[in-house]
């Protein structure tokens, strides 16, 4: 019944269970603050968007990159923990994971696209700060190891191998919290670039070292995606609101997880 | 004897004896490097070190940031996963592990120091970027919460209750993780801010985008940084490389931790 999946057994406690459902709306929540803020700071203070090559064009590398790397990705991975997937038939929840991070990915290299372009558009050198070097090696690492490599091949395909599975799925976690972490990084060092080159005395902009309005909004951007992704892994940390492992992908502890279900 | 301590039985094959101690030494190899690398730089490049209010007492901040809040804090959040440390008595290594965040928040410290007196004599505003922002949060959650309300006053005093403990360990392990995350975030955005005010056309550099030598130094730094930070983060994450729980603060529902235990 439904209330089995909203107030699980093993959460024996009322407040494990509240704990829970605070712990991702205040995920949920940070992550909508997230887009709002970085979709707000490109529309208001850096003159909106467009696609001509211009600063205008610029302004969606980071809407994408925070929205893709950070947001989406957060939620993606977070899926599981919800407890309305812990049905016998984790297949669509495994497609819908898939999907999630295929949009991460997408919206991320969207996002490349729209710097490479407006840097080679206005023959600005790319990747040379230490901003770029993780923001590409990030996007490689998704787009490459953890996608295709290890998710899709690995847990999607019915014909993979239980050993590699199992053998997979601590790398597929691992390099996935990494990533994520990553993204974070280069956000954070790319607003702080970004304000950087923007906020200088003359250009009708006052000087970032004075705080103007758009540099507290924009820092506190940066406050709102650290404090998201500390909510995530603490989401992903807590032991007792993994999925219990079912179907054939089990380990060796599946009798003692059984066990908790009945 | 020794080998129980080097090849724990728990650890069942002698692949995974092996996977831990290369990781270990790695870990050890990639903290050693990035201490080497950014004195280097800033020996190098940036005119080595004094503590006399000039751009020369600035260059103890990264060098005082990335040892602290990034290698002794590393190190010190690994130190329990050592099989030496599984013996009997957890005493002795919680010092050691108190010893060593107190001596990462003490350079943590120090190196805020270097910085704030060098702008306060340069008149440069104080906490405007978002480098700075990040930075000191995780400072002052790192100085006030994790070390004293909760190592401290939670493990080490031996007249705290044992459900205190129980309590608050898995909220000391997040926190530990997220602090170490967002030193690694300050660590990074800050080398890109230094790199974007330092290597300017004119001043005997070359502007960063060229890539010169010090550039493509100081960005490997950042790199090194990362893989730290993602080896100490998979170190942490392997559950069987987790220290045995022994000891009264594991209690009557012993069976139940163990199987919470990540």
């Amino acid at each position: 019944s439904l209330s089995f999946f909203l107030f699980p057994p093993r959460w024996c406690t009322m407040s494990s269970v509240l704990s829970f459902y605070v712990s991702y709306l205040l995920c949920l929540c940070l992550g909508f603050l997230c887009v709002v803020f970085v979709s707000y700071w490109n529309s208001k203070w850096r003159g909106g968007f467009a696609w001509d090559g211009s600063g205008l064009q610029f302004n969606w590398h980071p809407v994408l990159m925070v929205t893709g790397l950070v947001v989406v990705y957060g939620n993606a991975a977070v899926l599981y923990r919800i407890p309305l997937t812990w049905g016998e038939n984790k297949l669509p929840w495994k497609l819908l994971h898939a999907v999630l991070m295929f949009l991460a990915l997408l919206l991320a290299v969207l996002g490349l696209c729209a710097v490479f372009d407006f840097h080679n558009k206005q023959s600005t050198p790319n990747l040379y700060s230490v901003h770029s070097w993780v923001g590409i090696c990030t996007v490689v690492l998704f787009a490459t190891q953890q996608q295709w490599a290890l998710g899709l091949c690995t847990f999607l395909l019915p014909c993979s191998p239980l050993d590699l599975r199992k053998f997979v799925k601590p790398l597929h976690v691992w390099m996935g919290s990494a990533i994520f972490i990553m993204g974070i990084i280069s956000c954070i060092s790319g607003i702080n670039e970004k304000l950087i080159f923007s906020l200088k005395s003359g250009n009708k902009t006052q000087p970032y070292s004075t705080l103007p309005p758009e540099a507290v909004f924009a820092n506190s951007l940066g406050i709102l995606i650290v404090a998201f992704g500390v909510v995530v892994l603490g989401i992903l940390s807590k032991q007792s609101w993994r999925r219990p492992e079912s179907g054939p992908e089990d380990d060796s502890s599946r009798p003692l997880l059984r066990e908790e279900r009945q």
